[in-house]
């Protein structure tokens, strides 16, 4: 039998991931990364992100045998631990009992994807190695040794560029006719900042929760690390009165610090320096359209869909797309045009529907979860889901513990939002504060009746 | 005194005509052009196309001292000669009495505005020349002489990029962080035919005004060239039933024309052979922002904001940033980095007003000049506007013979729109037919209140 060829461009994770995926299907996968071997590096500070993986991701590493190896390095996270500016804090669950999400290492994650895929004799990782451009031709891809300069063609039966946000086989698809692209940066940028673990090696906050310290136009939060520490982002306006631009002196960030965070300055024995250390960066939202280039070259994850990270759905949705790539590759029998045209139509509204959400969670984060109202809304939704789990799941329950498509939520939740908007707020306080009496299940049985009825 | 020196990118129809401008501000201004200079090549077939020069556009002509002389090679065009499908047909015209487009042919109009610049001693024309990148160091462009490969860069107070909707200018500008962009096609594409001169050189058709045959989903447009032929163009899905994809062979492209336009056959005696030998082209709508580099590189016309031709307001827009930036220049006393502050300020929320007024005027042309609603609506506001010259001004009126911004107009029109979808149809009937009677003046005053307390 003939031997069956797959380039992945790119070793990030969804690269590294749909290696894996491929090998099991028996192809020879070569790996291409632009970057030296991430294993083979020491970390650079203000780079060692942790991201939060919830079931769209696990579902992916479960299919692969991963999820139980998976398990050992994440931390989970049951809520969101609010930190009012007057100094008090409490938790908001995500879920029920027993849903969580769960802190990971970027790097981590990376290097045993990595580690797994090469476990396979069939695929292989270049590092050093970057492509150039699309070979409008022969559709292949066109690629450069970094180390000798030397260029060279790819020579595939199919190409999954997943080269990130700036990938550059979607550079090339850009400038073709009718490709649709769009890359859109929001007002406001982040920096990392970071906890160390206390003298005992031990966390300084509970680290069963993601810290939120709300402050309407900005944020931070903070993430708990397997070695005691925190990593912390602050999410701030590039330009205005509380902005970057206006936090360039030791002074300005100090006393930003002291009026905004003062709890976290004890906390945070070198925030100053990080500050001033690491950089700013910007926080973009990329869509395109098609993801595929003659039937053959797919972009996948961030190549395709960069999105905010305020639903912590970046990596998640990227997952997916090799779940549902998978699925359509046995569906349709490896007929790559057939299976990458089957793809592109069923991921493209529903990753334009996770980057919707992921902007509007960032202002649910910054400002909303410290409004009465927003609360009031969640608490009658937990009851309606309490009593109803099938017939009415909260959005955020939608988007992080199951796998009701993106556009699916997002449009479900515009109906649950257009319904509490109007709703009596006496009735909703009842459900709130009485869930079991008659008067409050009377409500819930016509409330979950009327949602439903405008799906 | 110092010599100032202005650099222009792109010797179109924007960059020729900003030449002149900045010529008379006393600038060394040297333009260059990736293309050969026009004026010495033969046109090429299919390319020779004309467009509608109104208010916007002559306004800026006008301020140079150029009017008499476009008017001498514009045909004016008082409204729309709708064909219908049946082979009836009737003018529904722009606007007031005196008030018409101008057909002007794209080659002529930029050819005139090349030799007008050349008249200015310090100003340059470089053809043959074409834009490398930012470089980002100096803040100027790296150029290349195509004839002889030589690179070279810019040596400028202030650059105008006037490149195009493929600008290379902006393309390094989109690599930057924090740079919004998007590029987004229709589903439509275009192809351009021609009708030519009877026998005796004369028009096949009257030539007052701009001809077209509505057909829903699809549409084919024409405008009168000075010869006595008219350019048309056929604007159609490229995918579908009736669609691109499915005119592939002669026998299909006669059943179509004589299905969809069996009045224009004997008109176009060489239908078939242009519709195989013109390719047919796509429709974007390009957007971005900031459109100025590091206070000294701003983006102009085509190259910030390129729309759909169906307001025919292309090259008007472009002619107004040279309006616009001119008197800002005044204000700030040629200050550049203010004035191009204030320039893409002004201007980003007018062009992309525009844009979004163009794709809605394509439903409008192919579809709604046949629908009765529409017309009823068309009838009322040209009542209300007769009666209330100032007060009331249809959209049309607003976009093409006046010099209210783009985005005010949009917002007034949605208020129109808003107005007349709620309002009672007999009332409607009754302004419509006796505009004159004392009931229908009475509600034209009501309803005239009314809509401008929206305002």
């Amino acid at each position: 039998m003939r031997v069956k060829r797959a380039t992945i461009i790119g070793a990030g994770l969804v690269g590294s991931l749909w290696a894996l995926f491929m090998a099991k299907r028996g192809y020879e996968v070569n790996v291409y990364e632009r970057r030296a071997d991430m294993r083979k590096q020491e970390m650079v500070a203000g780079r060692s992100i942790n991201l939060a993986l919830s079931d769209r991701g696990l579902r992916a590493l479960r299919t692969l045998g991963l999820e139980p190896r998976i398990r050992e390095m994440a931390i989970p996270m049951h809520g969101r631990l609010v930190h009012m500016p007057n100094g008090n804090s409490g938790l908001q669950p995500y879920g029920e009992h027993g849903q969580y999400i769960n802190s990971i290492s970027r790097g981590g994650l990376n290097a045993l994807l990595m580690d797994e895929a090469e476990q396979h004799p069939n695929v292989t990782f270049h590092f050093n190695t970057r492509s150039i451009e699309i070979d409008q031709q022969k559709n292949e891809v066109l690629l450069e040794d970094t180390l000798t300069g030397k260029q060279f063609l790819t020579h595939s039966d199919v190409i999954f560029a997943t080269d990130g946000a700036f990938s550059m086989v979607r550079n090339s698809m850009v400038k073709t006719d009718r490709f649709d692209y769009s890359q859109h940066y929001l007002p406001h940028g982040y920096k990392e900042l970071s906890i160390p673990p206390d003298e005992g090696g031990g966390y300084r906050m509970d680290h069963s929760a993601l810290h939120i310290w709300p402050r309407k136009s900005f944020m931070m939060i903070a993430l708990p690390n397997l070695d005691g520490s925190f990593t912390c982002t602050l999410f701030l306006a590039f330009e205005g009165t509380i902005a970057f631009e206006n936090l360039t002196t030791v002074p300005q960030v100090e006393a930003f610090f002291q009026e905004q965070f003062p709890d976290l300055i004890e906390l945070m024995p070198n925030y100053v320096e990080e500050f001033f250390g690491n950089p700013t960066a910007s926080l973009v939202t990329i869509k395109c359209y098609p993801w595929v280039h003659k039937g053959k070259i797919a972009l996948m994850g961030d190549a395709s869909h960069a999105i905010v990270p305020f639903y912590g759905q970046g990596m998640n949705s990227g997952f997916e797309d090799c779940t549902v790539l998978n699925e359509l590759a046995d569906e349709f029998h490896e007929d790559w045009p057939h299976v990458l045209d089957a793809y592109q139509r069923n991921r493209k509204p529903n990753t334009d529907g996770i980057a919707e959400l992921a902007v509007r969670n960032f202002i649910e984060m910054r400002d909303l979860v410290a409004d009465p109202f927003f609360q009031l809304q969640k608490q009658v939704e937990k009851q309606l889901h309490r009593r109803y789990p099938a017939r009415y799941v909260p959005l955020y329950t939608m988007v992080t513990f199951s796998e009701v498509p993106y556009a699916e939520a997002l449009r479900r939740a515009n109906i649950h939002d257009a319904f509490f908007a109007k709703a009596n707020r006496d009735q909703m306080q009842l459900i709130a504060s009485q869930p079991e009496s008659p008067d409050a299940e009377q409500l819930m049985d016509l409330w979950v009746d009327t949602i439903e009825k405008s799906y």
